[in-house]
């Protein structure tokens, strides 16, 4: 990811509402919020609650993110809710009549981001009992499908947000990982630290000169195998350096024996 | 996805085990049941939830996936939870001294899901407040990051473990790498090995009782950083038993004079 993070202007989530009709419970709108602002995302539209929500259960889940809950839009209609949308995408079961042609999540995210950046998009969810109904899918103009397997197909309404939610951010490749603090220790660094530890091995008795090309193969394949900074080589060189001293410790009192 | 579905053998997720060390609420450990089922795991395992669940809520989210929570693992330890695992995985907050080498879960998942089609595999998330803490992030073999936005950190257990869930379940489709010939050593072959390092380190000399969590954080972090399988780890306990040895020897002699 990130390719062209340095030249290309960041990509954001601003543009891309998230809608959920007629949804039922309190406690999934209050996930869907705090998903949404882990994922950078802000504009949470509501259509028609239909038994209105439970605003206690909202607040205990969304936590730090109660303010997109307080700035969402509500709006009587799905149509109402996307009427400044050039692309509604609906999140539906699998299978469906007229939804042979929907895609992945993973497939569309970076359509609908680049999307995003000209337009506004909406994603669209059915309430947790029985989706999108036909006239509602009837106003999408991409269909997405999220991966689950045939024995329980259904998720939760929250975690489809979530899943959702979570392949547009990593479209926008714009989660970094933290750098490594300190830089990674030269070969001439490593080597000098190899060469105490061939001594004190030999020294301790664990190989001979017989087996340490061998026995040195398996403790370097064990210890470059990732990076090691300047902190890991000052270790182990001070434990090859410990050992070492300890050995010729104990030859010096066998030989006063 | 599915690029080689109809030819390759299917990956499957039965040895990927989701543990929760000390969850605090019913209803989000329900809810990573429904996940899990969603996405084709099944071994769900609980270390010690403080206050006990509220088991109403547990079944109230996990719904048709409420077998996962009956037929669950009860552990007192992180480490009893784990014993059985080749890889450890743990879900880790960005940051943190030693956790400069985690990975997302999108890079993670194709090993993961290739490990655990040799040996048990498992992941690992803290509680709902404050996440691992650093005797349980030390059990880890792997690190994995959940990326999120700076504005909200941290996101809700069962999203969490929808994300990883999700991840592993989509590398199940196209994922070929050939898998590891030797398996990875398990967590108890490795904790064993370290505890003969500390007493090692500590019998050398190399670090005091004040100064051995910190050192052997540091060993921990160098040696677990990639994949340690058997013949590393009789190496690496080799290596720990014969420098006791020496140290031990060293004493006795100066004891005799």
């Amino acid at each position: 990811m990130g390719f062209f993070l340095d030249t290309a202007p960041a990509m954001n989530l601003d543009q891309i509402r998230i809608v959920l009709t007629r949804p039922l419970y309190g406690g999934n709108v209050g996930s869907v919020c705090r998903a949404m602002m882990n994922m950078g995302l802000s504009d949470l539209a509501i259509v028609t609650p239909s038994l209105g929500l439970h605003e206690l259960e909202v607040r205990k889940m969304s936590l730090h993110a109660v303010e997109l809950y307080d700035n969402r839009g509500d709006y009587k209609t799905l149509a109402d809710a996307v009427a400044d949308c050039h692309v509604v995408a609906g999140a539906t079961a699998r299978g469906g009549l007229y939804r042979a042609h929907s895609k992945t999540i993973r497939e569309w995210a970076p359509d609908l981001v680049a999307s995003a950046q000209v337009g506004k998009v909406a994603i669209v969810f059915g309430p947790e009992d029985d989706g999108l109904n036909n006239e509602e899918v009837a106003l999408c103009n991409r269909l997405i499908e999220i991966p689950s397997t045939e024995r329980y197909r259904s998720l939760n309404l929250s975690q489809a947000v979530m899943v959702c939610c979570y392949e547009l951010y990593c479209a926008t490749d714009d989660y970094e990982h933290e750098p490594e603090r300190s830089p990674e220790a030269t070969s001439i660094q490593r080597e000098r630290m190899y060469e105490f530890w061939e001594k004190a091995l030999l020294n301790i008795g664990f190989m001979d000169d017989d087996t340490s090309d061998h026995m040195m193969q398996g403790v370097r394949r064990i210890l470059s195998r990732g990076s090691l900074i300047d902190r890991d080589v000052r270790i182990l060189m001070g434990i090859a350096r410990q050992t070492d001293w300890v050995a010729e410790e104990l030859r010096k009192h066998r030989d006063f024996d």
